[in-house]
């Protein structure tokens, strides 16, 4: 892993700004080109009410290929009729006329409040600014342009090597609240100067996405904006990824190193988060019952709060594994806090409770829960459930 | 409605007393014995984990028969193997040498923290001391005695004439937190003098508890210690309902009025809560739709934290109900705060903030989400998501 993000791989440009969606300011709105055509793909939000934005990138992208992205924060573009519809439209019109390409070319994201109409004039304003101040520096200011309520900007990127050629993947996100599996979780860009055909590319993206965008959870709500779209230019030049060898493989598991680092950014900075909690599962029947039980215990308040409070009240975590909907014989069920069980057989254990609390306290826990039952082993990132989290939504609107 | 709880039907005694397991010295013990056997009936928590004392009640209600019911607060009972189902029988065989019946005529409830064995010697002092201070009016102190984060005791009776007899039904329950749907949602005691067949009461109290305490969600967690049962010992001399005639659509509309009046409560008291919230869902497709979408959005904790902060942040409202699992047409849907319309065909409307603003202030709100899209409406109560809440729940076991 090395630092930067989307403007690491070869070719593509990026920059953010201010256009004055926000209120106090900030950067609101990030533009991303390539500078040759790129093999795209996407994956989008479940929810059945769909952004705008959203839509137009879903709908464009079918076509496999894309040169740019817009992003801006500050007004989600959401449940606003035709009008969300014309606006995206003319934000990729506009984009596409400095760019010099064909709108549908232009892919985009939009995130924040939902149902208040974007300002077009500072929107056009902002994109005048944002393609003028493009450079193959740019990611980390694009990636700062997307943040809502997000504390750090999220980047990571990776090289490797594919037959002699070094290839670069790199990737932005933003995330905070509104997290959570079955999705694409979130807006996050990935670039790659990989050469690699459309179907290879959706097919890596998807695999990797349900390995880690997907194995995040914040507060179990899931967003009406959230979007994962990748870019591959080429520029690398290696011989292009067309079947599933070798080549394919090294690519794969670049990805999902990328995509593992931002997800488990967006866990850290979950809204109000302390800390980072990877949930681990040993010893399911299926993949399915393993998702089940991690989706229920990373999105439990009990279980949150009790982090937040460096609580070892395993009885919670026992508790929401036993309402995931999950059969399983509670009395095989062993649990651990770090590396110190606390619950053995599905019977309490009388713990070092001084050891506990030296591991609860860390930014960093681990907390398992065997099964016995089984071969599937699998794990979730989530935070914990803070003050902060309650402030920072009980005032996000206004 | 009338005052007081439990004790309010003929034949109901009641007390309750501290017997040490809390450790601020408040009451924790309750016991409430009927004059004569009554017909019982019960709903058991559809958690895979199940607490000792629980399980000891759900067997033992199989009879259809029960004398009397003892019930810990600060102590669940749960997780502690082979231990905890000897407690849970000692605990009946210590009640039943006092009442003088059969061990099996005794019921349980406890509730507090998993995996801490019960102090049972602080137990049986507090049975003898609970025992000695039965009495026809100790239907408030029971409530008290079954509290754990309650803030307030939960009661509620009903008088009716059936063919000239006056008959009583009266409740107590303990929520506050790990209250959801699709399980007997917390700790509730039903009684009544109406004399009534055992299939006919459990009959009742399925119907009652889809209709009211299964549509009460706190934070989205259900316990392993959750049920609620009722007693019904005739002596309200009525001719015995044994079949669905008016005299039962008399009992059930009133054992819903008092079971309705307790799920308010529960909301109402939910950890931390500022606000009693009732979603309405109308126009949905089928019952199963109108559950799911009410789940999500009472659930979601960003919908719960805006309440709190008094925010017309609807969009969160239309998010969660988009992610329910739900297929609905977005377009056509309708929100309402209060009888403030904020969306109208799923575009956002520009509504009278002001106005919004004095409805989020009251301490009870009705949201309506119309889809119109079929026949059936529903509701769910729930509350606010508050720094209480956290504050809690993030040092509740300590």
């Amino acid at each position: 892993m090395i630092d930067n993000g989307i403007t690491a791989p070869r070719g593509f440009l990026a920059s953010g700004v201010s256009c004055g969606l926000k209120k106090n300011g900030k950067k609101d709105l990030a533009m991303v080109i390539s500078e040759n055509l790129a093999v795209s793909a996407g994956i989008f939000t479940t929810n059945v009410v769909k952004g705008h934005s959203l839509m137009w990138t879903k709908n464009k992208i079918q076509s496999g290929y894309a040169r740019a992205i817009v992003i801006n924060s500050g007004c989600a573009n959401a449940c606003l009729g035709t009008r969300g519809d014309s606006d995206a439209a003319d934000i990729a019109l506009y984009a596409s006329s400095l760019i010099e390409c064909e709108p549908d070319q232009v892919l985009l994201g939009s995130t924040g409040v939902i149902g208040f109409p974007l300002d077009m004039d500072k929107i056009k304003n902002g994109i005048k600014n944002a393609f003028s101040s493009l450079s193959h520096e740019g990611g980390t200011v694009a990636a700062q342009a997307i943040m809502t309520t997000d504390t750090f900007p999220k980047e990571a990127s990776k090289t490797f090597v594919i037959n002699g050629k070094t290839i670069t993947i790199g990737g932005m996100c933003k995330g905070s609240g509104m997290i959570h599996p079955n999705m694409a979780t979130m807006i996050s860009l990935i670039t790659t100067d990989a050469a690699i055909s459309h179907e290879l590319l959706d097919k890596a993206l998807r695999y990797v996405a349900d390995k880690s965008f997907n194995r995040v959870s914040i507060d179990g709500d899931t967003s009406v904006c959230d979007q994962l779209v990748i870019m591959a230019n080429g520029q690398g030049g290696n011989t292009p990824i067309v079947s599933e060898d070798s080549d394919y493989e090294i690519f794969v598991s670049a990805l999902l190193e990328v995509s593992e680092g931002l997800s488990k950014m967006l866990a850290r900075d979950g809204e109000g988060a302390t800390k980072l909690i990877e949930i681990r599962v040993k010893g399911c029947e299926d993949i399915e019952s393993a998702h089940l039980i991690l989706n229920s215990v990373a999105k439990s308040p009990l279980v949150k709060t009790a982090f937040f409070g460096q609580d070892a009240n395993w009885g919670r975590i026992f508790t929401a594994a036993g309402y995931s909907g999950v059969n399983f014989n509670p009395d095989l069920v062993d649990i651990y806090l770090g590396d110190l069980m606390v619950c053995n057989n599905g019977t309490g254990l009388s713990f070092d409770e001084e050891k506990a609390s030296e591991i609860l306290k860390k930014e960093e826990i681990i907390v398992t829960i065997d099964f016995k039952n089984g071969p599937i082993n699998d794990r979730i990132w989530t935070c914990d459930l803070s003050f902060d989290y309650v402030r920072i939504n009980g005032s996000y609107r206004s």
